[in-house]
């Protein structure tokens, strides 16, 4: 292409970095943004905080501006012109100037589509009435910003906990307010498997979040005491003055579908590596095409930045002749969740179940560093990988400091198509303050390994049948009287070695004990004296989050035994 | 072997971890760890932070004891026994019972050499004057924290700038000590490249330490009103009431060339992938052998607690017939240094020039995570890496939070054999307060990814000769007056394409701007309309660490103008 006319539909994220990375490969093209919006390549990961006023100045979020894409790359951006329709025939947009109302026509030799995706506002009756908001622009949070002084909310109900929902509670608590936040899953963080997020749950409520799982929406009626009553299926009523829908979000394929392109069975644009959709002049990238999971290989929905700017970059190349393939998206996410961390990459349990793909899992409870540093708190982790070869396939983790780290770390391993033996003996960094000689990952990757050499087996807690194995608690009878599993024999460690008459012989012995370390030993010793142990994975803390997923409407003490 | 007796001289770290996994491994054999000091498996790593009251309890620096060894793992551990001689003909040690001067000799099976390193104590004149410590063990914390309330120490002098001698000062300083840092080296922390440690010499300074580079102790003298003096090799005298010697430590080998074992060129046992000596009875892991560097090649000596542990295990599998190969060591750490976090992983720049191994690099000046959100912090970052396939060969981090989050990345990278462009693809966490939707890591591999494909090749600072290129300064002209680079032209990158007529057809242009991106961005735009341009990569930040680097013995003020 000699001169190429490239025009861009959506001005953030996937479509600013196509259009920047377009002008790096040619000087010659001539480069067009169109946004419907007042605002191009804005920070709309920031908008939460900028809502909670941690973030008080909203030309912050501002990453770039028109004027900056033009002296800096020579590209022009056109504020408040929507795209309304495209004729792939003529290779031409339709472009409607939102203040003037005029409609002009645009040739172009490609075109990139990226425009977003929509909050989702399901037909909920009273869904237009004033106080009800979803968070996407600066617009948006801007108009929540000032509902919540004018109308001096008190008390709000944020509806939906995935990323955005964890980010409001937290941001509207922030400001004082007292928050309701209603989920209709058992579990919030839906990429997360439930009994990762039991640890989430506890704290939410710790932080004062009135936090109902397991219930939905059915509508919304003004009140005139409150303004506005937000009714649920369960029957319960929750008044206030604020209603935040942070459901989710899909893929904006108006356009798309005008003219003809493709969409995958999620909804979204299907696009090949290159980014280019069913029509070879045209591109798309970011939230409104769907992406192959590198896991699962299934097409899905990942609204995520990083994706996102790749994208742009791979479509940029492709437009301009270079063979860049997109690699497909893992999935990497971390959320702030007031003290707490979340992060996970690569496939949960459910997705793959629900993919088919065999998955053999560990749990563990590490310390973020070494317990003798002052400040040491546990990460809650779990490593899915193939039961055949030990090639990773997703981990979770969940804590406070150094959450995020071992799942970067993690992320990469992945995309290297590592296996748990070289997380075995990966040389991360250690100092005290920073992690372990062992750190968490080295740790997940033993256990994974020791349990797929058949050095120690691990079996779940789903498994579990009191009936068929014995249950053996290694912990020391202190720890075993504060609560322990129905059934379960004590024997502590410790006296092992000199108890083993009083264990079966023909029975599988299933042990466990805190977090699943102390289980390990013994597995070790009972399978060279002859009987057939398995270290049930994650021990009693993760048994107690499994126990609370199962019934997430209250929270369990760590230390109540179980019936 | 069917019940071996297994013989571990030093109970901590590598030994500690060999003594475990065998038990792990063989219920049947007889386990005995000796160790001459008073505590086995003590937290070695934590000794400065308990002088500096961080860590105020003795006991939450032992992480097992005797007890627990032979409760847990029915290990017996003999302290305060000394081995004093090896027969490897006879397979047997000789053991000293310090307590009651007894010596018996004991046989065994297998021999496993866990003897750690000591600290180098140079013949210096004074040596054994009282006030003088060196750092190892925990009667040596005790020792020192006696002396600072016993002697009411004001005045310390640390010598050597290695791990030791950075936890050493902030934790003097903890303690309301003034502290002399004196590094023979004209820059602290040796396995960094020099320019990398400008802004931790700077970080030092404002943090009260004495910093004194290029300075070597001579000898030692007492003195009345102070107790001590350390006299210098510049001349210059140091009164003080401690002296702490953290100049490194050398192998402990003495039993290991009484028993006629092989030994490295740099002093350290010579082992094999199974971590066996020259005797196919005789094991030896930790800070007493060499290891082979897996991005050099080379033998060298990596006293770190990580590896030492996975030696430990590689040689208690070996002894027991499983085939586990010790993969070397690529010389991942970290050092908290008062609030800066420094972190490296794989070869050095210097390293690689010894070596003789063809490398390229780029430098980048990272925001922490997004500038958006509140309290972004840079991260000085250099990538190290092959020129012909991109491999990643070493990086080094500077900085405050996630720091040594994206040297874990890059380290576990390096352990995959991934390239500069895998680190382009990379999909790393980010929210808003972790990150960037290009993550610091994602950034350094666009850097040298653009340079190896010839988009946008990077020269170095050090081959700067400005009567040979055109020395292009991109930024705006108040960053310009403010301080640049001796020749330089100022065309702000705005103005450059209006502007191409000023610069030379002929001449190699060297562009350069703060960190390097618009620098990056002006030398596409030029090499577009046929300009021989190259990107200075760091920019002038860079460059005002290596001018530093060049005369360490003080701190420029980054606004400070070349000559």
């Amino acid at each position: 292409m000699g001169k190429p006319r490239i025009l861009i539909v959506g001005g953030v994220a996937g479509g600013a970095s196509c259009a920047a990375r377009a002008r790096r490969l040619s000087e010659e093209a001539e480069i067009v943004i169109f946004d419907r919006g007042q605002f191009v390549s804005f920070a709309n990961c920031g908008l939460p905080y900028y809502v909670g006023d941690l973030i008080s100045d909203e030309k912050k979020l501002l990453v770039a501006n028109a004027n900056l894409f033009q002296s800096r790359f020579n590209i022009q951006v056109r504020l408040e012109h929507e795209v309304i329709d495209i004729d792939p025939a003529a290779q031409t947009i339709q472009v409607k100037n939102l203040q003037t109302g005029d409609v002009l026509s645009e040739p172009y030799d490609a075109l990139v589509l990226s425009p977003g995706a929509a909050p989702i506002r399901p037909p909920f009756p009273g869904l237009e009435l004033p106080g009800i908001f979803a968070l996407r622009t600066i617009p948006d949070s801007r108009r929540i910003r000032e509902w919540i002084e004018v109308d001096r909310v008190k008390r709000a109900v944020v509806v939906g906990g995935g990323f955005i929902g964890m980010e409001m509670s937290e941001n509207l608590m922030r400001r004082g307010i007292q928050v309701t936040l209603l989920e209709k899953l058992p579990q919030v963080m839906p990429p997360f498997d439930a009994e990762m997020m039991t640890a989430v749950h506890t704290h939410l409520r710790e932080k004062g979040v009135d936090l109902c799982l397991s219930n939905g929406v059915k509508g919304f009626v003004s009140d005139k005491a409150d303004g506005l009553i937000v009714q649920t299926e369960s029957g319960d009523d929750y008044p206030t003055n604020l209603v935040i829908l942070a459901i989710g979000v899909r893929p904006e394929t108006t356009l798309a579908e005008q003219a003809g392109l493709q969409l995958g069975d999620r909804g979204g644009i299907r696009v090949n590596a290159q980014m280019q959709t069913s029509d070879p002049h045209i591109w798309a990238v970011g939230d409104a095409i769907e992406v192959q999971d590198i896991v699962t290989n299934e097409w899905t929905l990942v609204p995520l930045a990083g994706p996102a700017n790749r994208q742009g970059r791979t479509a940029a190349d492709a437009i301009m002749g270079y063979d860049t393939q997109f690699r497909g998206v893992q999935s990497t996410s971390v959320c702030g969740i007031f003290d707490m961390t979340v992060a996970c990459t690569g496939a949960s349990e459910k997705a793959l179940k629900r993919a088919g793909i065999p998955y053999a899992k560990v749990y563990l409870h590490p310390g973020h560093h070494v317990s003798y540093f002052p400040g040491a708190h546990p990460i809650d982790m779990k490593l899915l990988f193939s039961p055949d070869d030990g090639r990773i396939l997703g981990a979770q983790a969940v804590g406070y400091e150094g959450t995020e780290k071992r799942i970067d770390v993690m992320a990469i391993a992945l995309q290297a198509s590592l296996t748990v033996f070289d997380l075995e003996e990966a040389e991360l960094c250690y100092a005290p303050q920073f992690g372990a000689a062992k750190d968490p990952v080295n740790f997940a990757g033993m256990i994974a390994a020791n349990a797929l050499r058949g050095d120690a087996p691990i079996v779940y807690w789903e498994h579990l049948s009191a009936e068929q194995v014995m249950l053996l608690d290694v912990r020391n009878p202190d720890e075993f009287e504060a609560g322990h599993v129905a059934n379960a024999v004590n024997i502590p460690l410790p006296e092992l070695r000199d108890r083993l008459s009083e264990l079966p012989e023909q029975q599988d012995i299933w042990v466990y004990c805190q977090v699943g370390q102390r289980a390990y030993y013994a597995t070790r010793v009972l399978r060279q004296c002859g009987y057939n142990a398995y270290n049930l994975t994650g021990g009693y803390k993760t048994q107690q989050a499994m126990d609370q997923a199962l019934d997430p409407t209250h929270t369990l003490h760590p230390e109540h035994p179980r019936p």
